[in-house]
C-alpha cells in the first residue's frame, strides 16, 4: 500500500486546488461548484456505466437472489498505515456481501464532508476508493456528497452500499451451523485495531504495524466453490471473540476454541498487552472465520492458505448449553469469552 | 403529519431511558450495547425478512434491469414541520427511484450517531423511518450503526441506499428528451426549504409552512403506464431552477419556462421575499418535473392532478442553443435562469 499512496499522491487533483484548497458549503448545495466536483472528481474517476447525475443507476444484474449491505465509515484517523478510510470503505463492503456467499458486483459512495476539509485530502480519498474497487472488482455507479457546516463533522465520513448476486444454492448463515462442525479463521489477528491505534496515538512500535485491510470476495468464493460452507463471518468491530460470539447465540450452539491455533503476531501480543488490550476483541478488517463440516476442514484449510499461509483450524462446534464461547488452553483449562459492553477502540471502521 | 408526531411520541423507547438516556460510544462499538440497540430497536421496529445482524440481506427480486441510488441526509434541524430527518431519508430515495422509472423495493438504513445524542430523538426517528417505509411501500433490510465522538458529528446523520426494478422497456433520462417535448410540475414551489429555514431560524409566518416532503413513487409509476415519459427529476437540493439547468445541459435541449404556470403561494412568495430568496431555487421534497411528448401532455397533466390537484403544465423543450433554462414572462421578456454556484440554504436535506 505504500507505493500505492505515493502513486496517488502524484496523480494532479482535478479541482483547482489554488481557487478552491478546501471543501467549501457550497460543494454540497445542489449548484455549479458541486456539479463540478460531481463531474471533474467523482465522474472522471469512476466512470460509471450509467450517468452519476441522474437519480439512480441502472444495473443489468441477471440470477434472482441478490445480497444488499451497507456500512457507514467513521474511521479516525483518515489515513493509516496499510490503507485509509476509502479503502476500507470499498473492502468493509464487498466483505460483508462476501460473508453473505455473494460476488460483489456494484457499490455506491456517499460523502459527508466538513466545511474545510482539505480538497487535496478528499481527492487522495477519492483515487484510493477506485484503486480499491478495482481491486475488489467493483463498480462505484451512483453516489451522494453532503457538506457540514465546520465543526458538525469530522473531516469526512463514507457510507458504501453493495449490491451482489449468491451464487451458492444452500444458505451461509449461523443457522446453517452443524454440531461438529469445524472453524478456521483465515489469518492473524489484530493488525487493523493496532494499526489505527498507533497512528491515531502517534505510538511507535518496533516495526510499523499495518492494518489487515483487503477484500476477501475471491477467497470466499473460491472456498464456497470448493466445499460446503456453513457460515461466514468477518471479524471487523469487536474483532473475533465478539464475532463468535454472536454466532453462537444465533445458532444457539457452542464454539470450543483451541488456544494455540488462533495467531497473534508477537509484534500484536506486545503492543496489546502495552495497551492492556485483549487480541480477541481488536478488530481485524481482511480476516472471517468459515464454518465448515468436518470432512471438508483440511481442503478448505488447503484453499484459505493459499490466500494467506497463517490460516488455521482454530475450533469446533458442539451442542453443548447455554451457547457459547469457550477458550481450551492446552494444559486443559477454559475461560469464556463473552461480550464486551462496547469496543475497546472506538472508530476502527 | 402532526397526528403521526403525537403517534410516534406516544410509544415507548424500548432501550430503558433511565439507564440509558443519551447514545454512548459503545453502541456502535460492536458488543453487547450495539447488540441491544440492533434488537431491541431495529429488528423490532423494521422486521427484515433476513435477519439484519448477518452481513448482508439476502433478496429475491425478479425482473433483469435494477435501479440502484443512495443519499446521505444531515438537515438541521432533525425535527422540522411536515416530517424529519428519518421520514426524508426514506422519501428523498425512494423519490431517487421512482425518478429512474423504477419500482422502489429496499432500502438500507444507516446511521452516524453523535455521542450524547438523546435515545429518546434516535426512537422517534427510527418509528418515523419505519411509518415512511410503510407508506412508501418499502422495506427497510439492512443496515448499520456507528457513533462519533461528541463535537465530531451534528446529532445524527443517515444515510439510505435503495433498489427498485426499472418497468418500463423504454429509458427515461435527459438524453430520452425530443425538441416539442412538455415540461410538467406536479405542484407548487418552495414548501420544503422554507419550512426547513422557519424551524432553524425560529421564524413565524402566518400559518406554518409544512415541508412539501412525500414518497413520489406510486404517482411516478402510474404516470409512467398512462403516458410515454421522457425523463423525471425531483426537485431537491437547489429546487426548480437547478434540476432544469442540469436536465438541460445533459439534453443539449432549452427548456421554456411560463411564469405564471409555475405556482408560487403567497405565503411562500412571501418568505421569499422577507428572505432574499428565489423561490425558483427553493428546495422541495414531494416536487418532480416530467418530460413528454407534446400529444401526451393533456393525459399526462390528467393523470398528476390526481395525486396534487396543482399540478400544472410549465413549459415546453426547444433546439434553441445554446441549451439553457429560459423563464418567460406574460409581457414577453425573458430572463435565463443560471446555475447558483451553490445552495442558497445549506443542509436542507
Amino acid at each position: 500500500m505504500h507505493s500505492l499512496t505515493s502513486m496517488l499522491q502524484s496523480l494532479t487533483c482535478p479541482i483547482p486546488l489554488q481557487r478552491y484548497p478546501q471543501v467549501l458549503l457550497a460543494h454540497g448545495g445542489g449548484g455549479s461548484l458541486m456539479r463540478q466536483l460531481i463531474e471533474e472528481m467523482f465522474l472522471a474517476t469512476f466512470q460509471p456505466e450509467t450517468a452519476w447525475q441522474h437519480d439512480a443507476a441502472s444495473l443489468a444484474l441477471s440470477g434472482d437472489r441478490l445480497a444488499f449491505t451497507t456500512d457507514s465509515y467513521v474511521v479516525t484517523p483518515l489515513f493509516f498505515p496499510g490503507g485509509n478510510i476509502g479503502s476500507l470503505a470499498v473492502y468493509g463492503t464487498v466483505n460483508d456481501l462476501a460473508m453473505a456467499g455473494a460476488r460483489p458486483h456494484y457499490l455506491s459512495l456517499s460523502f459527508i464532508l466538513e466545511e474545510g476539509l482539505p480538497m487535496q485530502t478528499l481527492w487522495q480519498v477519492v483515487q484510493s476508493v477506485q484503486a480499491a474497487a478495482e481491486q475488489a472488482q467493483v463498480r462505484i455507479v451512483t453516489g451522494d456528497t453532503k457538506v457540514v457546516d465546520r465543526g458538525k463533522g469530522d473531516g469526512l465520513f463514507i457510507n458504501t452500499a453493495g449490491i451482489g448476486t449468491v451464487e451458492q444454492d444452500s444458505f451461509i448463515g449461523p443457522s446453517a451451523i452443524q454440531p461438529g462442525d469445524v472453524v478456521l479463521l483465515s489469518g492473524d489477528l489484530g493488525r487493523h485495531g493496532i494499526a489505527i491505534l498507533s497512528a491515531r496515538e502517534g505510538l511507535a512500535f518496533e516495526t510499523t504495524i499495518e492494518s489487515d485491510s483487503a477484500p476477501l470476495a475471491i477467497a470466499v468464493l473460491d472456498l464456497c466453490r470448493q466445499v460446503p460452507v456453513h457460515c461466514l463471518r468477518d471479524l471487523t468491530r469487536g474483532g473475533l471473540a465478539s464475532a463468535l460470539n454472536e454466532i453462537a447465540l444465533s445458532a444457539h450452539q457452542t464454539i470450543q476454541l483451541e488456544t494455540n491455533a488462533v495467531l497473534v503476531p508477537e509484534e500484536i501480543q506486545g503492543a496489546c498487552e502495552l495497551l492492556g488490550l485483549d487480541p480477541l476483541y481488536v478488530a481485524n478488517e481482511g480476516r472471517f472465520v468459515a464454518f465448515v463440516p468436518a470432512p471438508a476442514a483440511a481442503a478448505a484449510l488447503d484453499c484459505l492458505c493459499q490466500y494467506n499461509p497463517s490460516a488455521q483450524i482454530i475450533g469446533t462446534v458442539t451442542d453443548d448449553q447455554p451457547a457459547q464461547v469457550v477458550l481450551q488452553s492446552p494444559i486443559g483449562t477454559q475461560r469464556i469469552l463473552g461480550f464486551l459492553s462496547g469496543e475497546q477502540l472506538p472508530r476502527i471502521c
